[in-house]
């Protein structure tokens, strides 16, 4: 940790303080001003550090770093994370420094960033995200990793996943990008298999050739591993307004759209979508079509499912006149078994088992959802039981409900801490399901495309 | 209150129990099994009650329905709600029930219902929503109605806008709309001064003529008090699930869009978005323009509020030369100026401020989108002061602001107590910015789109 502190207020005591509490490794502290901090010793230089040192985080001004990067290329540090600001962003002399960090490193150490926050690792509790935990949460470990153009955004979404219990593996921002890429993160990522998706937010390439490479790589993902990405700086305008961010050309957003769908990424409209899709994707099996069961408590929610669903390009297919009898027989008059099937608000969850024990196992449908009005007097939270027992029928499930009563809280946490994601939105249910066909076809596991 | 009881899980005991601890007025209670209920008198018949009755709320079985609303004509009831269901809704015979229940209350006894959650008065505390509280929540008194064709879609929205602490006076479900139906309710709510904005969920209608009136009615009313609209039933499937739910047409979209639009109405896309659009007309002036004014601290969310923006069609000006000029010389050298005003992530609540009595005053911005990253260290709930202090300039402000830090919290608490509306999506931050000028251009105070 290279311009380790504890000077309150400053990002270095942030970083200095979160690998000594959560990082799972040896930490060495450097830095000329302290001999010692928190009682640990704190080196001059990287150079005095006993050892080898597999990562240098270096937290110190721009004109001091082009020296520490020559010392960290004879210490043989392998890879370094240049957390300061004031390079190639600020303008040309800051551009000239950056040069002069990158022949310093001599291609021997591998350089993330500058002008970034780095990485978030939940497995090992490597942490260089500068903004605290009681302003900013971190999310357990899980099998989603996100890459990110922005340092602020990556932050804002982090602490949301960590808030709703969203497991995240590991993040990173690259900043500058003056070695590391996008390209190469996804191929590291490719690699962990303790991630299962991909989550990618860029609004923009600098290099030439960079478009070329990414898209290269990505198809080679994508045949095994699912990439979802939110592409912002979609307009003329903001196109602007990522060059004034990131120094990166936004680009046709349309060429964007084509060359990712090529790249078999699923693209979606913002990161809270992106991880909610990616819940999906991590624990639901493909589907072999889009054909979707809507189960609903709610007349009304079910006509707003058919339109969210359809707006996605699935389809609810009316159930066949035997299948509707044999479901007729079994549930109150009232009940209408089409699909979607409304169960109305004499519904119990003895009934949601019922429809999915009899619908799902067919060839009719590929997928469902299940939309539960906890407040109801029928229903009770021992129907996430018979929806997490119907997984067993190889098909996704997602389910609706909103509420924060208690029977609807339990319900909730069942499902989710059983491999089935529940949304408060129908538009996001409906996204994830689109995802998930969308990967089904990229993966050659979907059929056919009803209609 | 007839069909008084406090079985337990009935739908009827809710409604007692509610009635007797939150309505304001006088409640007698009425079923021929009791003589007392939680030591008050059970009167045997409407016709028992001593004076007058007002309102009479019926909950007891369909068949006793017709002979309840005869003595209620008899007794000089002005109005009936009929939670009761087990009529049109189920058949034929259902179908005759009613008929028999219009003809018994004699043009002289209006009704709300039957087949429906009635209505919640959040000013009286008349609330005949059968959910009992600890299942769903009910919401503090506040400028928004609801009109909702489904029971079960209101109850989840009031339930939702309780816990957003989003204020709504009143809400009604009409059910099978066997007398009052859309527009008398609209044309009420018109007259209500404590409303200041009406949101409707439908699905269709369903007699000859509705449209036209209803239209009719909205372009009325639309010139003082904006409607928001959100139409479910969008595709052919759905039309179908419309037709099973509440025996309405769901009828062409697009026609029902055209129409819409030619009321005045503002269309969203689902009821969560018409609360937090609503939440920007009760509180915010109308703008002149189309022209919006981006502060934020970090560039991505900069770059997002553009997609977001445009993508509803406003304008991110570019600011001119002079103004740019006044600004830099009193923002640090790394701020991008142009619009989106970039603050960084060095920004402060004083950088805030400046820029927005710098540019809120000008000529150049007709309403203003903010952005706070609170978990920045140079930002604190102060900026909130600042902000409401702007609102002296006279044009629409809404923020942006995700995270639950304790300074996020008390940041976003004290905006939306002075009535300044926050966002924790960017997508709606600009439907609500959207849905202001557009109601702008609907009372003829937008002057121009610039584009």
């Amino acid at each position: 940790m290279i311009g380790a502190t504890l000077r309150e207020g400053s990002v270095g005591a942030v970083i200095t303080r979160t690998l000594l509490e959560k990082f799972k490794g040896e930490v060495y502290l450097v830095n000329p001003s302290y001999n010692e901090l928190l009682g640990r010793k704190v080196y001059k230089s990287v150079l005095d550090v006993p050892g080898n040192v597999d990562l240098a985080i270096i937290v110190t001004p721009a004109p001091t770093v082009p020296r520490i990067m020559r010392e960290c290329a004879m210490k043989g540090v392998r890879v370094a994370i240049i957390i300061s600001g004031g390079f190639s962003e600020t303008g040309e002399s800051g551009a000239r420094l950056e040069e002069e960090v990158k022949e310093n490193a001599q291609g021997r150490v591998r350089i993330l960033g500058p002008n970034c926050t780095g990485v978030y690792n939940a497995y090992n509790g490597l942490d260089t995200f500068f903004v605290p935990r009681n302003r900013m949460e971190r999310p357990r470990p899980g099998p989603i990793a996100l890459i990110s153009q922005s340092g602020a955004v990556a932050g804002l979404i982090l602490d949301w996943a960590a808030r709703r219990n969203i497991g995240v593996g590991l993040a990173v921002n690259y900043g500058n990008k003056l070695d590391i890429n996008e390209a190469e993160l996804l191929e590291y990522l490719a690699k962990d298999s303790r991630i299962k998706v991909i989550v990618m937010y860029m609004e923009g390439l600098k290099y030439p050739g960079e478009g070329k490479k990414l898209i290269e790589v990505m198809k080679a993902i994508t045949k095994t591993k699912p990439i979802i990405v939110y592409k912002a700086g979609r307009s003329r305008s903001s196109s602007k307004a990522v060059r004034s961010h990131t120094a990166a050309l936004a680009g046709n957003y349309e060429i964007y759209r084509a060359m990712l769908r090529q790249a078999g990424a699923i693209e979606v409209n913002n990161l809270f979508e992106a991880f909610e899709v990616a819940k999906a994707l991590v624990t639901q099996p493909l589907p072999r079509g889009n054909r979707v069961l809507v189960i609903t408590d709610s007349g009304g929610i079910g006509v707003q499912s058919v339109d969210n669903l359809e707006l996605m390009g699935l389809l609810i297919p009316e159930l066949p006149e035997e299948l509707r009898e044999n479901l007729s027989r079994s549930l109150p008059p009232l009940v209408s078994v089409i699909n979607p099937i409304d169960l109305t608000s004499g519904a119990t969850d003895e009934m949601y088992k019922l429809v999915l024990n009899t619908v799902l196992p067919t060839n009719y449908v590929d997928m469902a959802l299940i939309a539960a009005y906890m407040q109801l007097p029928g229903m009770t939270p021992k129907l996430a039981d018979y929806i997490i027992d119907a997984k067993r029928f190889g098909k996704p499930i997602v389910v609706f409900s909103i509420g924060d009563n208690e029977d609807t809280r339990i319900f909730k946490a069942k499902l989710e801490g059983s491999g089935v994601p529940t949304y408060d939105r129908l538009e996001v249910a409906a996204k994830a399901l689109r995802a998930l066909y969308d990967y089904a076809v990229i993966r050659g596991v979907a059929a056919a495309e009803y209609s």
